[in-house]
């Protein structure tokens, strides 16, 4: 079915987005030293309480509270010193009636203790005795002065992390944070979600392979590697990269192969009307469902086509010719739905978008969401300015750091913060 | 050389520049299907002008211009259709006096014409005459009425990109948009910088393998994993990672083979005072000049060392044991600066700092600069909340997007504009 109605730009992405979820993700395990940038395919939970152990929060001497009730200055009470926690080291001892020990802030609680006397209420200060090696040695007394609470200066078990607490919930992108996360709880592996894969079809006669020489009124073939790109940028492998003439069996032939392999294939066309309508006629054709958005109400992107089919789940995505327009309609209708169906964050609320301020005013269409590109610059505040809209294909592709989405009827004026879509 | 002074954060920066200069980056060929991400380690300049030939800015007939002089509306000239131009084709036929051929707005600019007359000039509007296929039918005139400046709607053959410019300076990262412009000018390969080869060592008789049972009193090497996310993210490849005991030999024969092939030591060691002089005091045994750095003047991050062996050309790194500092300072004082090395821009110039809006106070040390881990979110604007300094190791790195650093003494109010730098 071809379409003769354009969809708002929200209608495309919400069906976008039913198509992915209809399809589901794959997942699999990889190695935390080969995980970063990938995403979380399940919510990571602690095994274990974490730290594990009782810590004292301040640097003092353990006791048995019982042992120091009434103390005061004038009236210290004297408990035999019986050694020292090092850090890391399980205590050797355990604190019995009449004794007490030195544990440095953080330092494991000796069995038997139920609480710490600061070294502050202690007549020693910060001057930690050391225990004679002769054991018949006269022993050494603390003089402390203070009851402190039962536990009041422990730290729990569980203060860090609780046994079976979700510590990285499903979605969570791994950046070097959650890497050390992972590891702290012990995690050599994690299920993330499996690169989707992407094929790339570019057709036209006037389109050359990059490693050809560029004849007369010849365009060297742009948009297979900006997409390629942005695949890459979304974690997404290449699984091929055709270059067609116009000849609707052989794009038909090369859809039906890669729709055997590929998650998702990118059909990249020229210009000319007749061009667009073979792409959705052979989309159309090869699936089933087949297309369910044919032109959007988005400038530049009018021609973006959406379809899928059913029986290989594959998504089939034709974005417009011009390179700086396929860019950002297919960033905006196909991997932002992706990267929020991954991750449960909506494309404003990921990391692919930054706030700026406008240096100069921006209009939308009076009728259509209007996309314009802009360069970004960091000075006191971050600035975006908006690319003159004559800039040819390459130019504007070198310039450009990503692109401002305005709602159809909308100007934005210089100085209004903007949310820029970084490419 | 061990120093006693603290160093600034800008000087330890300016320093660690330094070093990375005298030891130079070495840089290698890539194709640009795998050139994603990677930085320009040269200038791209473009071999061709682009598009290369000559086109029409409008539809409209291609012509003499001196045929046309002196036609009105009520006077129109007509001259002999001879043909249309298809987009991406090389006209077959020449203008001579008194013909005229169709160009679509992009079209190719036949030879011999020197002007075109806008559809709206002519009489025959947006009706296309086709050419009779019999070379003895009658001729079709098309009759035209403005003349137009010589080369008026011409488009030049270097509109968009002039030979021998640069396209892309080197330092540029290669983002989706650049790897389509570098496609656009026919490079198929591209000169890149290596990935820096890093070396993660972690020392302390409480740290345990990430797949070791957790004994009491113990951690696990969270460090290791947090430094190699670091160093995924900044594009660099591990060359190893070693868990080692509390042991002065170990680690100096550890360090010196690491040498052999990494270009930078990180080594994370415990909290105690003991061991970090161990790791400086190896570091400045193998090494020469040695140590530059140790100790800075940022909160938290004030033991960080930074050396330089002049032979082997490797940096040597040490940094704090709480797992958000050791980012932290690793991220300030070693990557920021490599970063601006490879690609011109500070820190601050980098996709890896945004801005954020502060959601409450936050207050620098009166006598060093402070680093705060904030989380992001982004509603309306976007917003950075401290996360509380009472949070425990592994809530803080997995809360944390970034940090924000105050310089010594000042104060950031709730509502004020600040620059995350992102982990």
């Amino acid at each position: 079915m071809i379409f003769t109605k354009l969809e708002t730009v929200a209608s495309a992405k919400a069906k976008m987005l039913e198509a992915i979820k209809s399809k589901g993700l794959e997942t699999e395990c990889v190695s935390i030293t080969e995980a970063f940038g990938r995403t979380l395919a399940e919510d990571v939970k602690s095994n274990e309480n974490i730290p594990g152990f009782v810590r004292t929060a301040m640097d003092g001497y353990a006791v048995k509270c019982e042992d120091v009730r009434g103390a005061t200055p004038e009236n210290p009470v004297k408990l035999k010193f019986i050694g020292e926690v090092c850090m890391g080291h399980v205590p050797e001892f355990t604190i019995e009636h009449g004794t007490c020990a030195y544990v440095p802030t953080g330092g494991m609680v000796p069995e038997g203790a139920d609480g710490t006397v600061i070294i502050e209420k202690t007549k020693t200060g910060g001057d930690i005795p050391s225990l004679p090696a002769d054991p018949d040695a006269e022993p050494i007394y603390i003089e402390l002065y203070e009851q402190p609470k039962p536990n009041g200066n422990f730290v729990p078990i569980d203060e860090d992390v609780k046994k079976g607490e979700i510590v990285l919930a499903k979605g969570r992108k791994l950046r070097p944070q959650e890497i050390g996360t992972l590891a702290s709880l012990g995690r050599t592996e994690v299920k993330v979600y499996k690169p989707l894969k992407m094929a790339i079809i570019s057709t036209g006669d006037e389109l050359v392979a990059i490693d050809a020489p560029l004849a007369p009124a010849k365009v060297r073939d742009i948009n297979s590697y900006s997409l390629m790109g942005l695949a890459q940028k979304y974690g997404m492998e290449i699984t091929q990269m055709s270059l067609l003439e116009d000849d609707e069996e052989l794009l038909e032939k090369t859809v039906r192969e890669a729709m055997k392999t590929a998650d998702i294939i990118a059909a990249s066309g020229g210009s000319s009307v007749g061009k667009k309508d073979a792409t959705a006629r052979i989309f159309d054709k090869v699936s089933n469902p087949g297309i369910f958005v044919h032109g959007i109400s988005l400038k530049p992107g009018k021609p973006t086509i959406l379809g899928f089919d059913d029986e290989t789940k594959t998504l089939l995505v034709g974005v417009p010719g011009h390179p700086a327009s396929a860019m950002m309609s297919f960033e905006m209708v196909v991997m932002e739905p992706i990267n929020e169906y991954m991750t449960g964050k909506s494309a404003e609320e990921s990391e692919f978008v930054v706030p700026a301020f406008l240096t100069s005013e921006a209009k939308a269409k009076a009728s259509r969401d209007t996309c314009i590109t802009v360069s970004l610059s960091a000075g006191d505040k971050p600035e975006a300015t908006p690319i003159n809209k004559k800039s040819s294909a390459i130019t504007m592709l070198s310039q450009a750091d990503g692109y401002i989405v305005i709602s159809a009827g909308e100007v934005k004026n210089a100085g209004d913060m903007v949310k820029v879509h970084l490419f």
